[in-house]
Parts: C-alpha cells; structure tokens; sequence
C-alpha cells in the first residue's frame, strides 16, 4: 500500500475506501456506462478522496464467448488508456474472476492502468484464486482475495480457507457479504476471525443491502479493523444493492466537504443511472437475505412458497 | 404492562415491537387504507407476535377544520369498534398530538378500544404533552410521552425535559430521531441518557431512514436498553420511512416462523400499498438526515444549494 492512497474523510487515513459502482452496479445496467460517465464518476471521487475506483472485470472476453459485450463489462487496457489517460490519488482496480483469465504473465504494472488487481472466488475456487494472486502480485500489482458468499462458509472450511490465503501474497482479503445475509454481530465475528488469521494482511468488507444492513455492517466492519471498504453511488449494484458510498462518505466527514463532489456528480448525472426498480431492497431480495441463499433465487415464487400460497399474481415490490 | 403483551420473537419477551404502518405510513397515502386492510394487517401482527398496532391519530377532527378526513389519519371510537370489534394478544396504540385535544376528561379505558396512547410532541410542547399523559393515565390507558426531533435538543435542555418527563405517569418515554440523523453511535450516546434519567420507565426508539440506518439503529437501541421499538411494513411512513418491521421480525426470531403472516399479509396486499416513489430513500432526504432538518425541507434545491448548482432540472432519486 502506497501511503499517498489516503481518504474516506479526515480521522479515517487508515481506511481506504473503493468505489464499485461501475463494476458491481454495472448489474442493474448491463454494464451500459458512458465514458463521460465514467470519467466525471473518477474526477468527484478523486475529489472526494475516495481511494479506489473499480471499473470492471478484467478476464478475457474472447473466454466468454460474448460477442458484443458491455465496455465495462470486460474492460481492456485500450479503453482504460483512453478514458483515464490522467491520474490524480484515486487509484484504480479491476475484478478478476478465477476463470476466463489467460494463461501466462500478465502485463506489467508498469505498462497497464490498474494498480489493484481483486481476485474474487468461492471457496471451491480457492486454489485457483490464490495462483492468480500470485502472478498478479508478480507483475507488481496490490492484490485482493474477495471471498465471495462468506455467509455460507462453514466455520472448518473457513479456518482452512484463511491459513491458505494467509501464506499467499494478498494484500488485503476480503470478507463478501455476497447473499446479504450477514447481521452486524456476525459481521463483528467474521470480520475478527479474518484478522486473527490474517496476520499482516488488510482485511476488507464488501455488503449488500438485501437486509438494509450495508452501510450499518461496514461501519461495524471497520470498528472492528476492516481497512478497505465497498460501496457504491446509491447503493447500485447487483440485487439488493452495496452500501451507499454518499451515506458512507457523509458519515466518515463531519464536515461533509467531501460530500459535495458526489452528489454533484449525482445531481449532474441523474438520468444516466437505471430506474431504481433495477436494483435495491425487494421481498424476494429480504428473504433470499434472510435464508442465505443466491440473490438468483429471489423469486416472487419463493416468497410465495416461504408463506405457503399458491403462486399466481403478479410481481412483488 | 400487562405481562401477556409479548413478542418479537423468542428470547426477546421483553422489547415490545409496535407497528405504525397505518399511523406513519399513512403519510404515504393519505391514511387511505381500507377497513380490510387494516382488519388482516391486525391479524397478520396477531400471529406474528407483534405488540402494539398504532391505528392513528386520536385528536379531534373538528379541531382541525377539515372536512373530508381519511378515516385512518383521526380515528374515532367507532370505527375502531367497527374494524377490530374482536382482540386477541396484540393491543392497539394511537397516537396523540398537543394540540386538538378536547378538553376534559378522555373516555374511560373501559369505554374504549385503545390501550396505548402515544403523546407526541416537540421541546416547545413538552408541558402540554405532560398534562395529556397525565390525563389518559388518569382515565387507564398505557401512557407513552414520544419526544420528537431528539437530534436538535440541546443537551442541557434534553436533560431538563427527561426530568420533567421522569416526574410525570408516562410508562414509556421514546427516542423519536425525526430527522433520520442519528448514526448508531448517537443512539447509543441518547438511548442511554434516556435510561439514566428514567428510573422505572421504559424508553421506546422510532426511527426514520434517511441514513438508511433505521433497522441498524433500532438493534442498537434494543441492545442499550430500549424496551418499545416502531417499526412499519416495508419501512412505510413519512419522508424516507421506518424501520422495516418484516426486516426486524426476520431478525429477532431465528426460527422465521414469525415472518410468514407478515410476508403472506405483503403478498396479499401488495397492490393495496402505495408506490415506492411515496416513501423510502433518496437524495434529497438523505441531505436533510445529514443535515438534521425537517424532511419537510427535502428538495431537490437543497441538494443543488448544498453542491452549488443553479437548480434548472428534473426530479433527483
């Protein structure tokens, strides 16, 4: 960690905070972003000394099939190149899922735009997370271990877990709240196992917002050390949504100063993000939430089934 | 307290939830709620284990000039005979307001449906508000004395009206954060004043959810000592709304089975509930839960005021 990536208001240096509403809220949009969008989006967060911005996922399209996909989806080095030729103390990452990725080195740090690389898996994919770390960290990055659906993680099989990302050269892993199911005294246990078995690493904290717990839980998360923190514009992300960056930011600067770029951001870019019906608090979302289960599985079926009727009308809010 | 009036799920059987999705909710629809809707909401929070249903205001509506009242926003005795003629375990609240009371002495509790009366009121009404608890507990009623705005009182007035309040009948004294300004720190900082200066009282917590930390403020206030917590269905009420009571429901009981007449009741009902635009979060309330102001001051002015922008265009989310 370099120690001019500081922000997230003043009394909080320590806690370095990343934006993801291009990457995560790219959900409720298909990735469907402007590059004026993106790049004004960098200028307030920089700005607002928001550590990092994450743009999108790095794995090779050609890997996917996909024929005509989203910029911000899969980003390229090219694009990045063009939309962000400047950098000012905001830092960029991109996520890397453990498949789709080429084999081989990656490009240098030194010749491509992101500093930090965030390898995100299940715990089934763990092996294959940890070799990406490895060679991403090789090539000179900071590197992320996002352990996707915490929640679900049995408490051998974590312990397990963590000794392995321990003896890897992550820089930060952290705990993903991927169902939204995670109350804030969980998050208090979950959030201290990692550090007791972290030793030397930065233990970060990604939310989601099925239980309208988000912002509540990162707040826990960093009481209790959690270092680097998600959120995201209005919460827009996948499902439920990300703990809200404008609450986050407000709540971490008393003075508000570094408040004003987002919401002017926001004030100036309103009609670019989706409608809210694309993302946030829902039944099927809460119970999915509740239940620990995939956001894929909020249905208005399985609320139905949950309160034993019979499915037949229309969608539920 | 009658010792019967349980619930919240078990291991709580001493935090008293109440609902106040026809009472604050109302503000999102007008109070037009059918004579059903509110009959099965009653039963739904029956068998859910909620407390207390606030069906209203209980202040005179001649005093108030109107002449085509919704029926839920001033309720009269008879309609509450009419809707809830049978009562099981869960009792019925209304609130009061300090002015549009008639004078002299209310109906006897024997005489009439409420069993909980709720006196709502700012600093500046305090003594009014005192002399109406005093009243209704005369006649038999739980007494409640909900100060409102808690967020702006000044100290060493807040402790002059918990002293004042610690001398009068009041069964329960509650935390109203109005503004939706408090962030879990305050509510632990003003739940626990409340305790001190209260020996023998409960202290109640209603929240709004302008920070989105409505539920996260309520767990802390039940966790400092708070025995009556509000909540409404879906967060219903005025500005960016309440704690969710499906949310809270879900969470204090493990077991769930309390959620399912309140998710079945959501399922039925889901067309009879005003559109999500009427209530719940956005920027402009968000702004004045940062800034500790009167929702009534949530426009988008203040938003472009507060990043400096000529206000010229449409609505913000």
């Amino acid at each position: 960690m370099s120690p001019e990536g500081k922000g997230g208001g003043p009394g909080h240096a320590t806690v370095r905070v990343l934006d993801c509403t291009v990457r995560d809220g790219g959900f409720a949009n298909g990735w469907c972003f402007s590059v004026d969008f993106v790049r004004e989006l960098y200028e307030a967060l920089d700005r607002a000394g928001v550590d990092y911005v994450e743009v999108g996922f790095a794995n090779a399209r050609e890997r996917w099939h996909v024929t005509d996909p989203q910029p911000w989806q899969w980003v390229t080095e090219e694009l990045l190149r063009g939309v962000l030729p400047e950098r000012r103390r905001t830092r960029v990452a991109v996520m890397v899922d453990t498949w789709g990725v080429p084999d081989g080195a990656p490009r240098p740090r030194s010749h491509a735009s992101p500093d930090l690389v965030r390898v995100a898996c299940r715990l089934d994919a763990l092996e294959a997370a940890v070799g990406l770390v490895a060679r991403f960290h090789e090539a000179g990055y900071e590197t992320s271990l996002n352990l996707l659906a915490v929640s679900e993680i049995p408490p051998g099989d974590l312990s397990a877990a963590l000794a392995r990302v321990a003896r890897s050269p992550a820089d930060v892993v952290y705990v993903v709240d991927s169902y939204g199911h995670l109350d804030p005294q969980a998050v208090r246990a979950v959030v201290g196992r990692f550090r007791e078995a972290l030793p030397g690493k930065a233990v970060g904290f990604h939310g989601h917002n099925n239980r309208q717990l988000a912002l509540a839980n990162t707040l826990v998360a960093i009481e209790c050390g959690a270092t680097f923190v998600d959120a995201s514009l209005l919460g827009m992300g996948r499902g439920a949504g990300n703990c809200p960056l404008e609450l986050l930011v407000g709540l971490r600067d008393p003075s508000h100063r570094t408040l004003v770029p987002l919401l002017r951001f926001l004030a100036l870019h309103e009609a670019d993000f989706p409608p809210r019906s694309r993302w946030g608090y829902s039944l099927p979302l809460m119970l999915t939430g509740l239940l620990n289960r995939h956001p894929r599985e909020a249905t208005e079926e399985l609320v139905r089934e949950f309160v034993g009727l019979t499915v037949t009308r229309g969608s539920l809010g």
